[in-house]
């Protein structure tokens, strides 16, 4: 049985980290991107080039087993289309349901699962409506919100018009009551094409000026927490038919409920401390669920862990010390190998794990803090 | 400051582990090897050629700010002698004299550390005076003997004659006094060019025909045990100048006496658990240490762990089958992408980590048995 070969449709550290993953398994990776990034290089055999391009997607494709993509927005529906006979993991259709909100969240409505309030606004009209009616607002793109882009809290029906001009589409935007959450959740879980799953225990996340900051686990939710926050993601990941790693981001209100706030159908960066803190990691399990092999226990294989993200702090091409990044003891460092550095953005992370949370919190925000790139 | 790139010098699994220890460091390697192996394929600059000829080596180490070996038997002395300007480590010295079995013990003999009684015979009679004072002992070569290889048990001085004729080099060959232990341990030392050391918690090792099958850790030796095996590996490596990281394998006497058996100058078999098990690997230590770099934490991230080894069971192409490696719940698999199986041929291992020793030692075996290369 020869092994198969795997196609990474992206060039950022979520491809990198699967590359990575895959290697102790032998399994060979291509990835397509279309610009050079550096992540990739020397993990993986890297084309770069136009990835919209029928020709450059049917010929890298060809020695693929199994493609699948390092986020929704890369291009496999144009891979389906240039070529037919390529399995992509997950599917196109949950990509394209997952890609725009409306859709996405018209299909976890059917399937019962639960979220805040909201309203697909077709009109400026409907939009002042809702928010009217929920008060505090989101007001979301329905295609390329992430981030804390496209996005837009807004307090009055009044607030809503200049919104409106940015973010609505021709179907128009998403308005989502504004959750007054007590924590924010995020549930990672392996599927493979025959719905077999697993899910990792609930992770407790941390933004900061929209951005993922930290993630800790355990969560310390209650145990009915934990369970609903489990089910909720498990559930969704079901309604959406995602086959891989998806990642369910939650509030958990003040009274206790759980409600879906982002779905990412990849390996989540909620998740990367799956790499240091549980027995197989999310990259791991992806690489096994996209080629519907066996999967590896989500379980910790240790107490308590924390990731910090560490971001960028200026413009230029990245130069880590390592002497500097490397002193603090006990912390697990993850560079993405970026050639370039911007400000905020996601260059690597910190890792630590410990024998409670808090330790493992403090000494990895401690860690992330003394490494400048 | 820019990124260093490190060379490796070996084509193998050690190498293969070191490579994808500097990735999350976001350190280029850049491999030399004689023969194509398959095991650095993808992630790493991949030259194979006669690793012997001085413009090979030349062209090859001139990008690299440090080259290491994989085994104290790769080429480090021909590289210097072609590019005397090459910063190698460990140092050359410190390889010559490990690779060497008489000079290595006479150092460790100068330095006090306890070994087992021998003799370096010069001669024939010389061997047999000391088998016939020792009782039972074993014969080795000065240089080429591991894993059974290049070694002899003789019982009486009747004996040594035919093993005299197959084992004595010029030089003669080392005659040790046959060690009735009742363990072996591992410890496995972390060093830099500037002297700073940190030591990796005992491991209790367990041979089959002569070759590693498992390791696991905690070693569950008493306290003073723990702590002579630990003595022992930082006064071997301080005496023989080891830089970058370097595994004494020792016996442990029924009388509790710690005595060193093997030095292996490199990341080591019986340390291959600490990718799974502890906070810094043995890999990504090694690569801090020879690049002088704040070295990781050796400690255990969990109560205990076991490695397998899993062994080539034919001869031919490799082609494991991964629906059924990848089985076992719970269990770190870790192939080392070698094109071609033999029997007995080191193709990968799995570790389990675990609350406890037994059932860590349980579910390895359990999870290395199922697997056929």
């Amino acid at each position: 049985m020869p092994l198969p070969t795997l196609g990474i449709l992206g060039g950022g550290q979520r491809g990198r980290m699967t590359a990575l993953a895959a290697a102790p398994l032998a399994i060979p990776v291509r990835i397509l991107c279309d610009r050079e990034t550096g992540t990739g290089r020397a993990l993986a055999d890297v084309t770069v080039a136009d990835w919209t391009a029928p020709d450059v997607l049917r010929t890298w494709a060809a020695p693929c087993d199994v493609v699948t993509v390092e986020s929704e927005w890369a291009p496999a529906d144009r891979l389906l289309e240039a070529a037919p006979g390529t399995v992509v993991q997950p599917g196109v259709d949950a990509l394209v349901t997952i890609r725009h909100k409306g859709r996405q969240r018209r299909a976890l409505a059917a399937a019962g699962v639960p979220q805040p309030d909201l309203v697909l606004a077709q009109t400026l009209d409907e939009a002042r409506e809702a928010v009217g009616r929920f008060g505090a607002a989101v007001l979301k793109r329905f295609e390329g919100s992430y981030d804390g882009y496209g996005n837009a809290t807004v307090r009055s029906a009044g607030d809503v018009d200049a919104a409106w001009d940015t973010l609505a589409a021709d179907d128009g935007l998403l308005v989502e009551s504004f959750v007054d959450f007590e924590a924010e959740a995020a549930v990672t879980v392996a599927r493979t094409p025959d719905g077999d799953a697993v899910v990792y225990p609930a992770v407790r996340s941390e933004h900061r000026d929209h951005r993922l900051h930290a993630a800790v686990v355990p969560a310390g939710f209650s145990e009915a927490t934990e369970h609903e926050a489990r089910r909720v993601a498990l559930a969704t990941i079901a309604a959406l038919d995602v086959t891989g790693v998806a990642t369910v981001e939650m509030f958990v209100t003040r009274s206790g409920r759980v409600l879906v706030n982002e779905v990412a159908p990849r390996p989540h960066n909620t998740a990367h401390l799956t790499l240091d803190a549980h027995h197989t990691s999310q990259f791991e399990n992806h690489v096994r669920a996209v080629l519907g092999l066996p999967l590896g226990d989500p379980g910790l294989r240790v107490p308590a862990a924390c990731m910090v993200n560490v971001l960028g702090t200026r413009d230029g091409t990245a130069s880590p010390d390592l002497s500097v990044a490397l002193s603090p003891a006990g912390a697990s460092l993850h560079l993405y190998a970026k050639d370039d550095v911007r400000p905020s953005r996601k260059m690597g992370h910190v890792t630590v794990t410990a024998g409670d949370v808090e330790s493992a919190r403090q000494r990895a925000e401690s860690a992330a803090s003394v490494i400048r790139l």
